[in-house]
């Protein structure tokens, strides 16, 4: 049985009905009921195919074909979760890809190659908890039980929390299923990608070469509250107006870093008193810089400090401090694997590109322990976690040609 | 019975207590709980100097005392609601300054003078609704019904509900008192300094001539949210980045026009969505600009509208619309209250300076229907709407017999 574009579509469609609001956005919020219901409805297929479904305790969904041969498993998935308004290919299509590439396997009782195996991780996006990647971090050892503890939702729930009020089994030295690394060979996803690079180039596929990380700051600028109408212009430590010039220095950093494909962005901002007739006394603001080279991370982040000594000076009175919340690695996947993608696509004779990725996925944690690779499928509207996020069908079928020719021949190998 | 010192201290140190928080600031917004704490704790004080207290429909407490001869009645007074973390003293000081003044008329049973009226005006800071003067400007008509209606809370409360909502009796037609400017012979405000001009010349009083007025805008950028990770910093349309050249224009523009005693501030920003992976889409921005010169304002307002096209053809894709939220005119103060201010001064023997005021007062309403005047006393921290306002004692002292002296004379005149 050849890939099937039209069970392909039904998934898509059936899973894109699961949280979607009236402007066609989807909102799966890792934990909550729609994303529940989108795990029940993926479990009930994976049982259709004939494959038993494991879940981690932090959910983390697992389907295994043995092959008839033994040896290290070869991984492929994505996620279900989405962001608040989401498209309906996030992560998604990963998953559901993978899935079809486990039914053509079993379907045409492909022999001699190892056990390939489904993985749908849970809790990638941020949105809820402030923290992305849990279920790939978790199974990968990069974020550990006690840090798991300390994150929190808007309501404030924990996430075990939430585990918990949805009859996970959570339990610190439970929760992770035996992750060894000898035991898997690699891990391959598939994604849509998230700007609008292959639809302007007019290709298919992104190889995936590098994944860019984030470091994330907070800056608090204090200067003084006082009268609007009575300090005179200058006579005050206006913190909002010191603010701008760092919002503005940021993205000075972040273009002049832009030949190393770094962004930098002051991504929200807090006035405070923010009254009508105050100057403001106190700002703070959250800083998202990301990029393939930590090393231009780094100038970003030097020059930064750089910098705004030289404003702090210029306006006597204004206090700045930086707060590094997080500083995370860049990836580089692995050659073999982006090889064999490269590989898979001249079989099949679709055009394709070399590429990094901008925003972080699974793959990155995955990245960390076993071999891993990620491709892009053109995103024909070039926005995501929007509801406009669109893809051509026929760029589903290809990509899913590619994720099946790149684990047949990346499951094959060294196996006798 | 002389002024008493200890009486204002005492008040001053009680009324301190309503509203006041964990770093010693001051939170009394307008028709809340705390407000309504301090309102009702002036008018026990107020009945306990043998005066009956009236309330109007939006809030303004009014207590006069008759005097022996018919006339025009000379109203004193300021305001007792606050800034958010303000300090003990702006509007407050003018009000226990105003009811010694009555105390000490009464208990010294002094004759031949005008009814004298004690009126604490409602909601004069802007903090809560955004819109400032709210009980002078209703009194004295330049607030119609119709307009108050309009202004709501950061909750979309409107002023009209929350005065329901404690219990006042709001009702479109019979909100105002009867309010006839022939009957009232003038109104003079005593207020603390809003920053330091007397604290460094030395003077414990300032004789206003001119009170500035704002003029406040809201001002909305329009970018597109867009993935703060995938986006490259030439190809995205970044709200934030596109606000802060307006925040440091809107500074360079009061800036250059110091020299008419004016000021531009963005008090306050709102940045939409605000999450750590997202590039801002949408941010407002509010923004006060005062001076005591028309002329001035409406050239700070004609350049910025000219300047933010130059920032929108700079950025594209990013759109900009200026909202007039409020543009008053700045007031001239009444020429024989201001002698009879310095008159007093001059009796008492302290030294004094004439000045403008940056900063709006309810002053400025009374004066557009009746003589006004306004004097200020020396703010020793030199800000105010900041917990850290702060006043000398003797100074108390001194600014009460200031306008004791004023309002005798004031109303002993022309009476026979």
């Amino acid at each position: 049985m050849p890939i099937s574009l039209s069970r392909l579509e039904e998934r898509l469609k059936e899973m894109a009905q699961i949280g979607k609001n009236k402007e066609n956005g989807i909102t799966r919020l890792a934990y909550t009921d729609s994303d529940l219901e989108a795990r029940e409805l993926l479990s009930n297929w994976i049982i259709q195919i004939g494959l038993d479904v494991h879940i981690d305790g932090v959910g983390n969904i697992f389907a295994k074909r043995q092959g008839n041969k033994n040896g290290p498993v070869v991984m492929i998935g994505s996620h279900l979760d989405t962001v608040t308004n989401g498209g309906a290919f996030d992560g998604t299509l990963g998953v559901i890809s993978a899935l079809e590439v486990l039914q053509v396997l079993i379907e045409d009782n492909i022999s001699d190659i190892l056990p390939v195996e489904l993985v749908v991780f849970a809790c990638e996006e941020s949105s809820r908890f402030g923290c992305s990647l849990v279920g790939s971090k978790y199974l990968t050892g990069s974020l550990l039980p006690e840090k798991l503890e300390t994150y929190h939702d808007e309501e404030n729930t924990s996430i075990i929390s939430s585990l918990q009020q949805k009859g996970f089994i959570y339990n610190n030295t439970l929760a992770r299923t035996t992750f060894i690394p000898e035991n898997v060979k690699g891990f391959i996803e598939l994604h849509i990608e998230q700007h609008d690079t292959l639809a302007k180039s007019g290709l298919a596929i992104g190889i995936i070469e590098n994944i860019a990380a984030p470091t994330r700051l907070k800056i608090v600028v204090t200067g003084e509250a006082a009268h609007s109408g009575a300090a005179p212009m200058f006579d005050r430590k206006d913190a909002l107006a010191a603010a701008a010039e760092v919002i503005l220095l940021i993205e000075k950093l972040g273009r002049s870093e832009a030949a190393a494909q770094t962004v930098a962005t002051v991504t929200s901002l807090k006035v405070d008193p923010g009254n009508m007739n105050v100057i403001p006394g106190t700002v703070s603001m959250f800083v998202d810089i990301r990029s393939i080279n930590s090393f231009s991370k780094k100038r970003v982040l030097a020059e930064l400090k750089e910098e705004i000594k030289g404003i702090c000076l210029a306006r006597e009175g204004i206090k700045m401090e930086i707060n590094v919340l997080s500083e995370e690695e860049p990836v580089n996947l692995d050659k073999k694997i982006i090889a064999q993608i490269k590989t898979a696509c001249q079989k099949i004779g679709v055009p394709y590109q070399f590429m990094n990725s901008p925003a972080g996925h699974d793959c990155m944690a995955m990245a960390s322990v076993v071999p891993s690779g990620l491709f892009f499928i053109r995103n024909i509207s070039g926005v995501s976690h929007n509801p406009q996020e669109m893809i051509d069908l026929d760029d589903v079928y290809i990509g899913t040609q590619v994720l099946y020719e790149t684990v047949r021949k990346f499951s094959a190998e060294g196996v006798d």
